[in-house]
């Protein structure tokens, strides 16, 4: 049986998570011998997320020492925070022992580096953190998802989706995998077309970032050098 | 202030509520005078989703009585049993008099129709599902999403996000939504193309339907007959 682990932490961007969910979960349900997904965290009750929902584990990290794959959702100043919390860092390092796909999403991604987990590797991130991998040991590579040995990561939020079908297809064959994306629609119509980088809001999400970085290192002296943060 | 609300019941599928949640709940970032974002829920402890996520809602029904907007995820079984739950009907039906927009994706449309909230309009629903909409006197279209009066109606899941980037551009104005484009990197790029609906797993579906209406309808014999559910 191999379980799939979407890891859980307070405040973390519910889409990250719910997109490769959505795609990933239905394995369990189409190949019922083969594949079981759990939600882990340091404890099953509520946290928050980004928005206003609240969510819960289904597991604790004790209760899926060994899973097959992890999947670490992003997000902003929740996530800088998550890459000091040893005890989220030691369930990946331990999981990263016998796992065979350690995957993010969007700035999921930095809690992995954090954890050591992507040195040397190719990897990806939200596009205003993707130089950030470097400071990590890691090739920051500015594509849709990247797969280096067992390191499988995908860019910002949305490019989890995008990301888990092709991993679907990868585990259980791209037969499954289209069954999947029929079932969840996914053929997708963004109302303005696909986005013209030139007109990236960088500027917004320079100031973002610095405040993410600031407030998610402010108990963490060690992890704001690293990041290069300015002491306030 | 223009409230959101996202409403939530048991066995929702996630991603139909956590899309378009990801997608309007920066308005109330970008916007804060603007707008506002809630979950309701009959209570706000945990409830299941379709996925081993369990989610909570952040007020009660009564907390929010009158909301601008209202989006009504959909699901398979629990979304039919939903259709006959009195208080979530209740509540849509008094939010219904006053709001200015009622929103669903995938078969939450069905229980907007169940709320007699679609009557002479046009709509649309998941794929698999949308000929059913006539039996509630709304008028079925096959598009990604739907504008009718206040009736704003998306197809199946991953079409919530598509769809809520359209509102964000009505309620917003279109250099908002594509900012929020841009935040989540939504720049799709499914593996294996989009979809081609001649190869629609449509045997596979016709039996999930069957087992979802015949499921959801086991304690409601009047929707049971409305649908055409055969007793066993």
């Amino acid at each position: 049986m191999k379980t799939i682990a979407f890891v859980t932490y307070p405040g973390l961007t519910a889409l990250d998570l719910v997109g490769p969910l959505t795609v990933l979960d239905p394995l369990s349900a189409l190949l019922p011998d083969e594949f079981r997904t759990v939600l882990v965290g340091e404890h099953t009750g509520l946290v928050s997320s980004d928005t206003p929902l609240r969510i819960a584990a289904s597991h604790t990290f004790d209760e899926v020492p060994e899973p097959f794959a992890v999947v670490v959702p992003g997000g902003l100043e929740p996530t800088i925070e998550a890459m000091s919390d040893e005890r989220l860092l030691a369930y990946l390092r331990r999981a990263g022992e016998t796992a065979e796909v350690l995957a993010s999403v969007c700035t999921g991604s930095l809690v992995l580096a954090a954890a050591s987990l992507l040195e040397g590797y190719e990897a990806t991130t939200h596009w205003a953190f993707l130089d950030l991998l470097e400071k990590f040991g890691a090739k920051p590579v500015a594509k849709r998802w990247v797969s280096d040995g067992k390191a499988f990561t995908a860019a910002g939020v949305a490019a989890g989706i995008d990301a888990a079908l092709h991993l679907a297809a990868t585990l259980a064959g791209e037969d499954v995998a289209r069954t999947i994306q029929f079932g969840i629609e996914y053929d997708p119509r963004p109302p303005f077309g696909p986005l013209n980088w030139e007109d990236a809001p960088r500027d917004m999400w320079q100031a973002l970032r610095a405040d993410a970085l600031r407030e998610g290192t402010a108990e963490a002296p060690d992890l704001a050098r690293k990041l290069g943060v300015a002491a306030s």
